[in-house]
Order: C-alpha cells, then structure tokens, then sequence
C-alpha cells in the first residue's frame, strides 16, 4: 500500500512536490489502485498557452491536502486505495500525433495493471489518447464531461485535424466513446458555428448547457448522470473552465458565468458509485494564475475525485455485490 | 454589412486588437448599426485611477467572443448588426470640461447617424458627454444604471463640479436624463452622507440597492426595468463595480458583497426588447486586474448587451409593429 | 470623540494610512469605545506565512470606508462610536510565546478602560493572548468564531505547543473560554486526524461545517448563534479562509468551497445585538493577495463588525434595559 | 529633535506606515530641519498613471531604512537633522491648477520655517507649485534635475497649459528657476520633435544627455553639478524614470537604456556640499510595480538625499565658514 | 508615405494597438519601405510558452515611440522610411511544417515588393520560414545573430526536425543562409552537449559567446560585425534572451548573466550601415512578464532597428554609391 | 553513480521538480559526492517571510540548468561528481532552536559520509546549525560569506538571541568559525548601530563592503578570498540579497545598489580551487518574486558553485597533490 510519505508533524510545505505528498514511483503498478500521472503537453491549445506547467503547479498547491475527508464521513481514502505519484509522461512539444502515440503507449501498463489513471493536464486534447488506452481495455467508454466547452467540433482544414476542441467527435469515429451513455456538462460561451451542441447530440450525447444546470438541482443533475452511464465503465473527464473564470482564471479558453467550486464538489459527491476508470483534469495554465486559485482548485477537486473512487471501494468491500445497482 | 474580420481557421490571438476582430473603419457611418468606440479618460476619477487603458484591455480580452450567442436562440449577432470598431475618442487627460466637449462633439456624428454607441470607458464621468450627445437627437433619455454608486452626488467645492461621482445629477440638472423613467440598480458600500440614495430618489430616480435587489427574483428586477422606461428611448450604462470585487478587481472603486457576472448576463437578456439608443461600461482599471478577469467579463457583458440589440433588431424585422408593447 | 480625521472633498487617497484615517492615539483610552490594533504576528503560521504585513495591508485597503452603513438604517457609526487606530503590538517573531506574554500585556490597558479591541492580524494564534487579556477582565469568554478551521488540535509534540491550529484547545483548557456557550462556523477541509470536529464538540463547542451552512437559511443561523451565546461576553474571531478562496486568495491555509463576503456580511448583521467585547480578522496574507481583494474584503467585514457595535450602542441609549433581552 | 519612534527591538515591519517611522506631526514646524511630505497629485501625467498612490507605496518601502549610513563615514542623520512625516498635502485630482494654489499655499509654511520639504510625488507637475512656495523665500532657484525628461515642452493648446512636460519652461518664464545655473542630467528616449533638447539649452540651462553622462566618470559629472549650481539655493528633483525601467519598472513613462540606483547613489553623494532648499521624488506609480522596487529605489533615494543634507549640517556645524566654498 | 496615424496633442495611450501607431495596410506594398508583422507562433518553443501574445504586448508597449532618435542625430525615421503594421500572419499553432509553409507564403510579397520586414514574434523558429522568403530573393543572406542560443542544434529524433532550437542548421543546410558571412552572439547557458558551440563553428559561422563580448569594447564588437557582414545581404535576428533575465523576464528559455539594454542599443547602433534586408525580434512572452518590461525592451529594440535603417536610406539619399564601404 | 534523471528529447519542463532533475535518493549516501538539500525554515526572519518556499521555487527554476558548463571549458559536472536531491529537511516552524537541533542532527550523516551538503534556505539563520554539524567534523571552518549583510549583530535581549542577523557572531563565539580565515563581501544598507561593521572586524573577520568591492577589480576580489582561506576546509554561503533588487527582488531584507548575477558568477568562478565543505544558497522569497527571477538566479548560482566543485574534483584526479597550492 503506497499513501503519502509525510509524518505527522512535518509541515506540509517539506519536501519534493508530488501530488499530496504520495511517493513517487514508476517500476511497481501491483500494488497501485491509482496513479496520478502528469501529462504537460500543450500543442493542442487554440488560446492561451502554458498548461504544461500545470501538473507542477497542481502538485505544488495539492501540499496541504490530507487523505480524510470530512465531508464525506470522514472516509481515510488510503483506508481504501494505495495510490502513487507517477510522474509525468514523456511527450514531444509541438508534434501532436507523435505526441498521442507516446501518451497511449506509456499509458498502456497502467490500465494493463488496473490502476486507475488521475492524470494531471496539460490540455484537453490528451484525453484522446487517454481513452485510446483506455478503450484497448475496457471497450467503448462512457463520458462524463464537465466543460464549457462540448469539444465536438471538427477541423475544415484535413492538416490540423487534431486540437483541443475536436477530441470527442473523433473519440466517437473510433468507436471509444459510447455517445449514448454519455454525457456532458456545463457548456456556455460565444460561437462561431450556428449549433455549436448540435453535432454532439447529433452524435448521441446527452449536452446539459449552463443555463440548463443553473435550471435545475444538483441532485436531479447527478441522477440523470448516474441514470446515463449506468455501471458502465466511465471516463471522468474536467475541463477547469467549466467553473467559472474567477474560480479559474489560469486557463487557456475561459467562459464568463460559469460554477463555483462548491458546486463543482456537489457534482463530484453526487456521482459517487460509478464504474470510475480513468479520470482527468485538464486545462491549468498556471502563468495566468497569479494567486494561484486555478490549480489549488484543480488539485482539490482532483481528490474529491479520489474521494469517491475510495467510496466506490469501500461499497464493494462492504457489499461487493450492490456496486452495479448504486 | 461590417462584421469580423476573421475567418474560420485564423487563431483567435491573431491580428490587431479591434473589439472581437472588427474593422477599424472610421469614414463610413452610413452602413453601420453600432460602433465600439473608446473613450480613454481618467480625470474625473476618486479614487484609484487607470481606467485610461481599459479601452485596450478590454479589446484585448475581446479576441475569443464570436458572434453567435447559443444562451440567446443561437442568435448571430451579425446576421442583424453590421459593427465597426470606430476607435478611440481624443480626450485631454487633465482637462474634464475641455475633453467633455471634445467627446460629446465627436460623438455627435455617431448618433446622427443613428448609429448605437458602445463606449469602451474610461471612467464613469464620460456618460454625461455622452448622454449630452444623445440628448441632442434624441430629448431627454431614460437611464438603465447598473452600479453600486449612484453618481448622483453634487460637489460642495465649485471649482470642481465634475467627477464619476456627480455626472447623473449633472444630467438632470440639464435636463438630458428623464429622472422618472431611469432606474438605478445595484447600490452599496459606505458613504460620507447620511442619506446617499435620497438625493437620486428626490430628482425621481427609482433606486434599487444590492440588497433590494438580493431580495428578489432576476425575472422581478427586469420586469420593474422594462416598466420604467417603457419604449422611451433608454441610455444603459454598466459600470463594473456593479459587480463583486471578485469579478471586478480592477476598478477604482470596488464595493463588497455584489453580483455574480451570471446575475448581470442574466439581468441583461431580461431586459432585451428596450429601446437601447446608447450604452457604455466603465471603470476597467487593467492596472488593478493581474488576472484580466474585469476586462474579460466587461467585453463579455458588452456582448450580451449587442445580443439583445441584435434581437431587437430582429424582432423589428420579423414584426415590426410590436416592438414598443414588449 | 475620535473619528476618522479627514474632511469631506480630501480625496480619501491622502494621508498616513491608519484604519479609515482614524486618528493615531496611544496615550489617550478614556475617550475611546474601539481601538483598531495591529498585531503584526505570524510566527503560530503551519503553511504559508506573511501575515505580519496584514495589519498594513488591511489599513492601506480601508481609505475608501467611511462612516456611514446604508445597509443598517444609514447608520453612522461616529455617531454612537468614539475610535482610534492604537498603530501595532510590539511582537516578536520567532519567538511565540514570549510574543504571548507581550500581547497579553500590551491589551490590558485596552480592556481595563473598557475599550473594544479590534485586532488585525497577523496568524490566528494572536486569539489566545487576546482571550487572555479579555478573560482576565470577563473571565470565561463566549467564541464566535467564522473559519475554515476549528482549531482546537492539539500538538503531539510538547516543544511545539503553540500554533494557529490549537489556540482554542488551550484556551478551554485554561478556562478562559467557555466552550458550552461558544460556536464555531464553517469548518470544512482535509484532515490528518479522523474526527477533526469530535474534539471541539467533546470540549463542549457547538460547530457547524460549511456543509452544515450552507444547509440552511442564513437567519436559522444568526438565530443559532445568538441563541448560544446569549447576553454573555462574546470574543468574535474572523479567520479570513472562511470566505472561499476566490474572496481570500491572500491567506496562508486556504479551503476550496466557502463563503462568499456577502454571506458573511448578512452572517454579521444577523448577529448584531451580541454583547461583543472584542474581536480579531486574522490571517490576511498580503503577498499571496495580488488584487488586494482579501485586504480589501478584510477592511469591509471589519467595518461591518464596527457597525454592530455601534448598533448595540445606540440600541443601550435608546433603552438601556432591553441589551440582554434581544 | 524629531526621530524615528521605533526602539531597538520592535520589528520594523511594525506601526502605522510613516517615512522612515518618523512621528507624524504637522502642528510643530519649529523644531524641525525637513519634513517628508506626501504630494499624491498624478492628473499632470501624460501617459500611464496612478502616481497618487506613490507615497503611500515609498512610505511602505521605507519600513527598514534606518538612520545610519555606512557608505558615508556612519553618519547617523539624526545626529543632525530632525525631521517629521507631514502626512499628504490635500490635492484636488482632476483639477490641475486649483491643486497648484492648493500646494504652494500649503508648503509656505514648510519654507517660511525653513524646513527642507522632501517631496513624495505624485507626478512631476507637482514641482512647479513647489518651485513657486520655494521662489517666494528665496527668488530664483538652481535646478538639478535627474530625469530621462527635460520637462520643458510648451502645449501648442492653449487650453492644457500644465502637464508633467512642461513645468520648468513655466518655470523659467514665471522667474523662479534661474537655468544659468540649473542643470538637466539623464534625458534620453524617443521624440515627437526634432530638437526635443533645444528648448531647455535655448532658455539657458546645462543638458547633459544619458549618452553624454554615460561617457564621463560619475567624479566628472558631479563636479559639473557642483560647479553649475556653485552655493546657490538648489532644488534637487528626481523623476524615478532616470533610473532604467528595470530599476523602476513601477512608472508612467519609462524609457529604456538609463542608470543603475548604484549610479544613482553615487551620483547624489556626490553633490554633498550643495545648499539644497527642497527635493521631490517623483513618478512613483505602485500599480505597475509588481516587486515594489521602484518605491524600495525611490525611498532610498530619498535617504541618501537626506543623508547629504545631514553631511551639510554636519559640515556647517564644525566649520559654519566654510561651507559655500566645498 | 505611411507614418504613425496620431496627431501632436492626441495622447499617446489612444488608438488601436498597432505599431508606434503606424496605420494598418495590408493591400498597398508599393509604398512602404518596412512593415512590422506579427508572426504569433510558438510551437516551436522547448521550454515556457505563450510568445503568440508577444506581437499584442510589444504592440501595446510600442505606444509610446515616437519617430524621432535624438541619440541618432535627431533622426525622424519619418522622414527616411514609410512603414505599416501589416497585422499578424496567419499560422496554425499546433503545426510547425504547415506553419512554416504559411508564413513563408505570406512573406513573399513582402520580399518581392522591396519592402523589409519587421517581424514581431513569436518563437525564434520563425526565422527560418522568414529565411527560406528571403532567400528566394536573395540567394544565401548573411545572418547577424543576437541570442543567449546558438540555435544550430539537430534533434536526434526524426520526427521531431523542427524546433526554435534547429533552424539555422537547418537554413545552413538548405543553403539560404551563408555561415561564412554569419555571426551569432552572446551564447552562454548550460548545456546538455559537450560543445554546444562547436557545430556552429563547423558549419563556418563566427560565434562569440557572452564570455567574449563581455571581454571587449563594444565598439570592437561591432567592427567585427561589419567586417563579417560586408555589404551583403543581412538578415539581423533579435532573441529576448540575449538580455539578461533582469531585462526580459518574459521569455521562454532564459540565461542568467547577459546584456542590458542599454548595451543592446550601443551595438546596434554601432551595426548601422549593413544591408539589412529582414529583421525579427523574437521569444516575448508576455504571460511571465508582470512589469511588461520585456515587451517595453523589444519595443524600443525594434526601434532603434528602424532607425539604422533610415540612417542607411538617409546616407544612400546622400550619397548613392558610398553605402557598401561603409 | 547519480546524475540527472532526464533523457535527452524529454522535455526540460517534465517530471517531478527534483534539482536539475537529479534522483530524489535519501537511503544512500555512499555513492554520492553532493546532496542537494531543502531547509524551508524561516522564523529566524526579521522582515518580509516566506523563504520556507525558497527550495520548491528554486527547484522549479532549476529545470532547465544541464550538466554542461560551456563557460568553464564545457566541463560536464556529471563527469566528476555523484550528486542527488535528498529532499528537505524536517523543520520546526515557529520553533528556532528545536529546529536548529533538528537540522544539525540532520545534516550529521552527510558530513559523515564527505557528501558536500548544498542547502536551498530558507533563512540564514540556518547556516548554524548547518556550520554546527560541519564542525563536528572539520574543526573551526573558514567562511567566505556573499552578503549585504554582516549577520554578525548580537540581540540585546537575551529572549531572541537568535536569528538570521545573529548567527555567525554565535558561530564565532561556539569556536566553530575560524574569523581569522574568513572573509566577508558585499555589505551595504542603513544601519541602526553607529559600527554596523566592526564588531565582526573586531572578531577577525575581513570585511569588504559593497563600495570596497566595486572599487576593485573581481580578480582581485578573488585573490584576496583565496589568499584569506588558502587551502582550509571552506563554508561558501550566499545570500541572494548579496545580488542587487533587480536581480534579486524575491527576499527579504533586500538592499540597494548591489551586484549583477554576471558579477557574481566571476566572483564564484574567480575562487575555484577552494576547498568548499559545505554550501548554502539563502534567503530567496518566492512570495515577492513576481518574474521567478531570483529563484532562477539562485538555482543558476548554485550550479556555479558545482561546478567549481567538479573543477576542484577534476584537478584533484589529474594532479591530487597540487589541490592546496592552487
């Protein structure tokens, strides 16, 4: 069981920076159940740029989180779960495919190992590789995507087919993502194309804009997720301009009138029991974060995350088998 | 027709900063609905002071907004709306009354050629050459204020009479502001005179304050609006301390505990069908603004305010006789 | 009377910075009802540290607060009030409790001619040597205490007892507070203890988490609060991360998901009545607060507390005997 | 004899925020040799702006100078010299000439006592009303002038006289500079006219270009200024952007390619020996100086000035003959 | 002829951010001698990122250059060059080759109509694109090389050529650039090869590291590269980083102990003469550059760039036929 | 043998921020000639504080240092030397003498195993204990200590005998500094006592102030340190504050009129052949160092120091007798 490497006693602020203190390892994924894994890659951005400092800007701030959690009864999730800090994958700056075919590879063990992938963006391109590797597991995903952005836009142009923007229309061609247990949350801002959630719905995902959040209960919202991806394995995927930009100012493509963090934490509690199998947390660029809130929010969220991960754990150890009918 | 000048496939970041990739274009009036035009003076300011590059940085922050507004119908703003970006007016930093004149004789051209003004300040102080010229085409204006001062104050010195603080009694002392159809929403903060909201409510304002307006429904706020200035012709002014300093930090004069920019989008759209004859958002101070959150959520409010231009513009087209009994 | 010591049309960017330009007196306590106190300390600090620069910051960010509250009936706070800024505390950093004894000391005078400490700090450790000094005088105090953190841990180890962490533990244990009457609001966070809330209710607090909060109408706790502490001598202690780190980036312990300054404003007002003997706003860290917002938010709430003050004052001129009553 | 009122001991980021921790007095001019007083005027500048927050921001920087300087046989410049901080003169921001009435009218006392006022600026303009309250004692004053500017441009606009370019021309045609015996040092930057330095070499004084002063050892210089100046009443003014922008980022008109503050100081110890009756530093703008080095220059600067005024004193102390002669 | 678009009396802080205020002309080459082009590529970049935003920020810091070098003779560049801003280039961040296709298209014209580009960049790969424009027209251009980098390194890696660490390897080896003629200057920095310096010299530029140029007169410095560069062709290229990280923060990749600006401008001035037919100033990274000192550096940089230039028009006015043994 | 665990073609800014990237080993000590070691301690700090994120922040800018110095004869450190990062020590915040047991017990295994300790403070205090532990086993040390300050005050109150102004006076009296050997540079600022300077003279040590030092010529600085220290075991310690503002605003006692980086890489390069035991690089403040400037000056500073010390093991290998004649 690997939990993080810091006494009692010593202050928070000591020591190399890995996520929440975890150690840092690479050569043992046995005995892993989750790997928080760096992936500075930015080429994919359409805006401002600089999200491959994130994963060292998430560690830095993730310092002071501890493994209890006491809003959601006190769980330990290292009661649950050995988790350790990865490091960051090997990516070539400024080559994108080459970039997505390094990403998968390293990825593969991970998943071959059943460990679950935290990873640390970077942009949100990365997540097509991420449900590449993915998929070569697990079959077709189903995404739960929390955004401002659907992401489900296609390139005119056939030499810059890959971006930002586009990953999940191509997740879909491939046959990854299960639109039609899929869902997206969150999406806002101006446009340039008429029907900007068309295609995505076109293509079978449910798309909650955010007025139609805003609409509703947070309970009512997290049941139509859980009744979407039913116990299907999930793909987590969050986009930290879906909160809004005060909440997220060091980020690339911020959209005016988005969430609370508080909000955010409602959302991620109210999913626990999902079929969680990879997760990611994209869109940190720490130089337009001046008082750091972006990636203090990012790693925080980030252990809500591993929060109900540890939940999910706990209910199959308790009751190994009511996970499917949460 | 004057739109963007950007095509599908140019980054966001590239070119020129004009308002959202607008021509300049400054010798044609003709074939023009709205022109942003800046106004990049500072001299009537209390308290901190800068505002004379919130022109730029809002244009700066401006570069992601495209022109289709999926909250709004997926309306296109510039399927009703030609736009140029007119530029900057000449003021005389140092000098209010010689650059009062200099901005009301240069927009005398706009208006006469009934094109809406969408003035990028500068401090508040500018809407009273503003309002002089609008008065000009159009008698006295109804004024839709949202702020968390009323600007209705009246200096006790003589020798200076004009500040951010006096414009709106200014205006009604000359008789361009209709006191008995405006509004003013959003009132807080402390004040050196024991009764800072009577002065306005005496020349006829209706003045709502935070709390008033905290204690009741958006949908109540925009109702109350739309029944005070009727289909009279309404002058909008914004001036960003309306907003909590955590959405506004760069502003001279913040006031704690106000509004989301959600609520001010939301409060904005309420309003659609009035007859919006000017409007201006003031008092950006990029100095004060590390992360450029006031300039990105200025530049966003001025499009939802051409949003619902735009969807007057359209509702006139498709029923023209209606528009005043919205 | 003291009062702030600025004439209406100087600009309220002139002067020395003392707290809302109230004069500067040492040598005078007789005629004095408040005395804002800088307490440059932060030597208890576990995490990021600065907040000797805090008293600094916060006066530097209330020269726009002026005396009256139009959101409280237009009060006037001088017209009830008579206050003074005391400048700072000699501390001496490193050396925490020799620090203590300093303090405590340096407050006695302020107690003993029955004037209102309102203590800036510097780290929330200052609380106990303030409680100290206060108990001496009232004997057990009732807390009111607004934070992201109980406080009431207590150290393993016996060289370091002293901290922000476990100054309210100590303080019960010395009996100069009296937990039974005493609550504490909005605790939330990760925790390296499993029951990070068990010990505070098992010395006797009352504490709501901000789940808790949040659950319920802000009046159901104002409610709360007054009822617990009655008309018993109450210490109340703002720790700035009780706001959410958007509201109070600038703060060494931040806690994703709080309040906004709003709430805590209608939180304050909601308790006006509470025979408040003194009080501290602790934990404003100027060089991690980029846009002055927590200085600025900090300056605000402080004002808001002065404003109870005054209300009670008035309240006990107007009719004497009814104080214990409300 | 004024001194700073900090003991050995207290921390010095304690106290309210006084220059140096000097009392702040206004109401005593008798016992005093300068007076550091604060002159938050900005609405002369033609560029960048917010200077009216300078003072504050170079009182802050000054929290750590203490009275001895080592560079200069450890004098103690309070064994010679009492001085005070005389808080901020009142101004009336975006009123330039009724604020010069206001500033000479409250500097004739500071001259009729024969008080050394040490100006914090504020932007340059603000020497012109100094020049003026210091002509009234002593006629026509001898310029030196550290400046990247020569500040002696004329308006071709009969309407905007007075700004930060073009005081000393003023200067020169009202009589109260003479500049046979003033000297310009440091001017440098870009032009809209083609003589830009004619003028002032036109009217009489000595120009020295940061070209010509960077070719000659800092001795040559000071024996120039010396020379110039001979045991006339001098005006020592300092405009911060003399300094290269790296050195004082925190202006409103930087221009690349100037002086180190450890040329700066040389420079000044130089000139040890010249009967200087008034100093203002200038152009200080806190809202563009991120690191605060420019009020951290800018109050040392303005210790070392003190520190030559002190060696005088001392000088005239020991051998009262023999001081026009240095 | 096209000169900066503001009038004496219009304060320098107003208009459209374009260059020193130049208009805007894309469609009129035929009367320019110089465009400055915003090249916003950085997908080249190995280290920090965002230096697409440095065409935006050296614009906006450009505002206050006026066209007049009183340190050159009082020359107006005016009088000597027309110049526009021709806008940004068209690029495809995220893709290098098919960026490098795109701007080499777009700099054709510009080549072919005589007129000599000033390129805003960017990352420092964009010389090579610019170099391939160049040499279409004529043939191999001697290089003038100012960098902290050699930038002549070859990735090991095939499928990762392109870099702004390669390009003039590969210019080399594409024949568009002569090393013979070329001269890189003020390399310094780690290394992770053992002679960095030594495939520059192989290839046959001359390559004078930080140490070296320290060790001589900068007026030898410049003999240097005007012997090298005889009166051919010369392409001059400006890396940020060849200033110390004191003067250009604000860069991707910097080397701590380089020049100041102050140097910058005596070499270039000292260079004047050369046949410069192309220039950039590349690697502004506006995001790490909080005091904007960088872009005010490469501003003004680009500037005294300009003025060489209208000093070499202005001799070939006087004297046609002496400008190659100059 | 340990070296940076990066290979080439991965990117610089990847991975877990270790120094340079080399191995985070704490369990070995046998194989390893330097550690690079954490000591986030600062109580010990009179003014601004935050120093215990000074190891963090120069780990981060230390990415980007390689191996190979090309200005020492393209020596690759690695080929001499074994080094790891060994994390951070434990520290005691808030507890000065608890922490200095704790660091010197620390440090004893490193000094026992002849591993060089290159410490990241934190405050100076901390060279004590770290001197503590390298006299237990070397003796008295001789010190060549790069400061603007003597550090050799006592405190007059026998409470607070220590802090970052007191220490070395201490280590003189604990006989674990040989004075007579050592040799101070670069002192400057004000001073509260008449002698800031003469006690430590009177100790023993050499003294050069700043002035002394820019009136020589560097070598001759040199030769006088080599010539004090000759061929004793030898403490390099550097405070950042050593460095002029500019290039160091990031701490917190800073000093104006210092030195560049370039000069003090001379200086360090200048005393090569000393034979170094112990290093520390303090006082940087990553709080009030907006551009990472100082953090990047420190990190590339300590390389510097490495590589003398490569420099000193490659001599020792090729000629292991001369090493004390050097």
């Amino acid at each position: 069981m690997y939990k993080p490497e810091i006494s009692r006693g010593v202050p928070g602020f000591s020591g190399i920076r890995t996520f929440m203190h975890l150690p840092h390892v690479k050569d043992d994924l046995e005995n892993v159940d989750f790997a928080v894994i760096g992936v500075p890659f930015d080429t994919g951005v359409s805006y401002a740029i600089g999200t491959r400092f994130g994963p060292s800007a998430i560690r830095e701030m993730s310092q002071r989180i501890r493994g209890i959690n006491p809003a959601l009864d006190r769980l330990n999730i290292f009661d649950y779960l050995s988790g350790v800090d990865y490091g960051d994958l090997t990516v070539h700056p400024g080559y994108i495919e080459y970039s997505y075919e390094a990403i998968e590879e390293q990825l593969a063990p991970i998943f071959r190992h059943n460990v679950i992938p935290i990873l640390l963006g970077g942009d949100h391109s990365i997540s097509l590789p991420h449900l590449r590797a993915a998929a070569k597991k697990y079959g077709p995903i189903s995404l739960v995507h929390f955004d401002s952005h659907s992401d489900t836009g296609r390139s005119l142009d056939p030499r810059k087919k890959y971006s930002h923007g586009t990953m999940f229309s191509i997740a879909v061609d491939e046959g990854i993502v299960d639109p039609y247990s899929s869902i997206q949350i969150g999406m806002r801002g101006t446009s340039i194309t008429k029907n900007p959630y068309q295609p995505a719905r076109d293509m079978g995902f449910e798309l909650l804009t955010t007025d139609d959040v805003k609409a509703m209960e947070i309970s009512k919202l997290t049941q139509l997720i859980k009744a979407r991806v039913g116990d299907r394995p999930v793909f987590l995927t969050f986009d930290v301009d879906f909160l809004d930009p005060v909440f997220a100012p060091g980020t690339g493509t911020p959209e005016v009138g988005g969430f609370t963090t508080y909000e955010a934490y409602q959302m991620i509690r109210g999913i626990s029991g999902i079929n969680m199998i990879g997760f990611d947390i994209v869109e940190t660029l720490p130089d337009r974060d001046p008082a750091h809130i972006t990636a203090l929010n990012a790693a925080n969220i980030t252990f809500q995350v591993l929060s109900i991960i540890a939940q999910n754990k706990k209910a199959k150890l308790q009751n190994p088998l009511e996970i499917s009918s949460m």
